[in-house]
């Protein structure tokens, strides 16, 4: 089998993989297209030490193999996250947080960037039939958005505004304008501020605005002068979401948290369903945010291609 | 009039201060007891690097003169900040948020360790007959870890953990027992956690308990360290609550919060009314936190006893 695969925190592309072989209670889904996010490309750069195997946890695929019947040949997404479904935390919380949990291309378990993945059955969800692949490839992280909206109640008045207008900050900018609030995309460039205009969000350049000027804000850079931008931005009493992780420490001066009882919530991963009724109703702007598609074979090029600062999407295809 | 007053980081007794000239909706009140905090210790050290003027806001008094007659005579504590009561911030949520507050001892406003300070009539309340000064004096720090319960659910099943056994912890530890909770205080040294025992709380050496072990923590030490450790302690979509402001920058790893979904809540000042009704109650101990008194004119002994680790509650009589 063709993929991408990690070991030693050096990404190669390898034509000679063993295909996966799916557990009892799992699927074999054959990936017909997959998106390369921020995580992978922290992954690479070693955010996660030990992980070694395929790499990518956002896909598109049509299944194969499956113990019920019904699914096979069916197009589907998959959740990421696997527990081991008997824990505390996998019975009060789900999977997400189970300390045995494996997640696809990220913890323990082989990743989509191949041409075949196994992943639990009880993790799949059928594609409606309006949601193309080139959508349906937006799940994940579109799902990821939404984990916000489980969170933190987003208020209509509220002023809200996302630091970084990437691959990610832009599905959650739409995410949380969709029930009439108005969010503001801030970035530190001004190109990066042309789609999020195209789509009808406000933007700003994010060093032009004084402190405290919204009641919530997202941090989706992913970097430490992101995270302090954002603190700066949120109004005392606001709420300051964290939606990237980053390799290493950070210095930071933790006073205006306090001083300003500012809440701040970190943020992972969300609930497919509603992301696929929102890509199947079109209400999300996702295939703006693909900036290019190349073959598996070509993925450490993909790669390079991703890492480029204002690059949003970038889609494989085995 | 007598008094400490702080200038260039440096504090000294005075005997030649001017009495308080208050304001038109000012009351001027005789200190005649007062108490030192963490915050007070911060402050000399140069958290706030600009404040001149006499330290201290945890009080209760006897009220000279106010507009209101009524007032007169009578025995009182005061919340310590003063907005402009114009903004939108004060309008919406009151003065401890307002751009244009000073505060009582901390910013812009001379505070309490002196022989009289004015206050904003707003800002005083009455002391019940049955709450002695001995207790009232921890009217402000009893509000401040009522804050956390105005601010975040404290469920009676949670398991809950307060990281600093110190003069606002134990506040904190039976504020957050009072319905119910399990609270653990979690200290340092062996000898940091007799009071707690000895006032029927669960004790624990902050480093013999493994990550995860709590779903609700309060930092309430006021160094790296314990925000280090409650950080390792609260589980995934767990609440970490920071209580104590400190000086300077810290180097944190931020990635727990964001992996395990983790929820931060900067707290400060709380609310006086409950706060002295749990006083005339007599539902939280206070008076055992109580390790010393001095006479004003002893105020930077006092200071040197109050910095020295394991000192609880340290008064001062003017």
């Amino acid at each position: 089998m063709n993929g991408l695969y990690l070991a030693g925190n050096k990404l190669s592309y390898r034509t000679n993989l063993p295909q996966p072989q799916p557990g009892p209670d799992e699927a074999l889904v054959r990936v017909t297209l997959a998106g390369i996010c921020s995580t992978d490309l922290e992954i690479v750069k070693g955010y996660i030490p030990n992980f070694q195997g395929v790499l990518g946890h956002e896909f598109v695929g049509v299944v194969e193999s499956a113990p019920a019947a019904a699914w096979r040949g069916r197009r589907v997404v998959a959740t990421i996250n696997a527990g081991c479904g008997k824990c505390d935390v996998c019975r009060s919380d789900g999977p997400e947080h189970c300390p045995d949990r494996t997640v696809l291309g990220i913890y323990n378990r082989d990743g989509v960037f191949a041409q075949y993945v196994a992943v639990p059955q009880v993790n799949l969800l059928p594609v409606p039939d309006e949601v193309p692949d080139e959508a349906a490839v937006f799940t994940e992280p579109l799902a990821a958005a939404l984990r916000i909206r489980e969170q933190v109640k987003v208020r209509p008045t509220s002023r809200v505004a996302v630091v970084g207008p990437g691959r990610l900050g832009m599905l959650i900018g739409q995410v949380l304008a969709l029930a009439g609030t108005e969010v503001t995309m801030l970035g530190r460039r001004e190109a990066s501020l042309a789609l999020p205009a195209r789509l009808g969000l406000p933007t700003a350049l994010v060093d032009s605005l004084p402190d405290n000027s919204f009641d919530f804000v997202v941090e989706a850079t992913g970097n430490e002068a992101g995270f302090i931008h954002s603190l700066r931005l949120v109004r005392p009493l606001g709420v300051l979401v964290l939606k990237s992780t980053f390799a290493g420490r950070s210095q930071l001066d933790l006073t205006k948290l306090v001083v300003g009882e500012i809440t701040v919530v970190g943020s992972r991963c969300g609930p497919f369903a509603p992301a696929l009724r929102l890509l199947a109703r079109q209400e999300v702007a996702v295939q703006p945010l693909i900036d290019g598609e190349y073959p598996l074979s070509e993925g450490l090029a993909a790669f390079a291609r991703a890492a480029q600062p204002g690059t949003r999407k970038i889609l494989l295809r085995p």
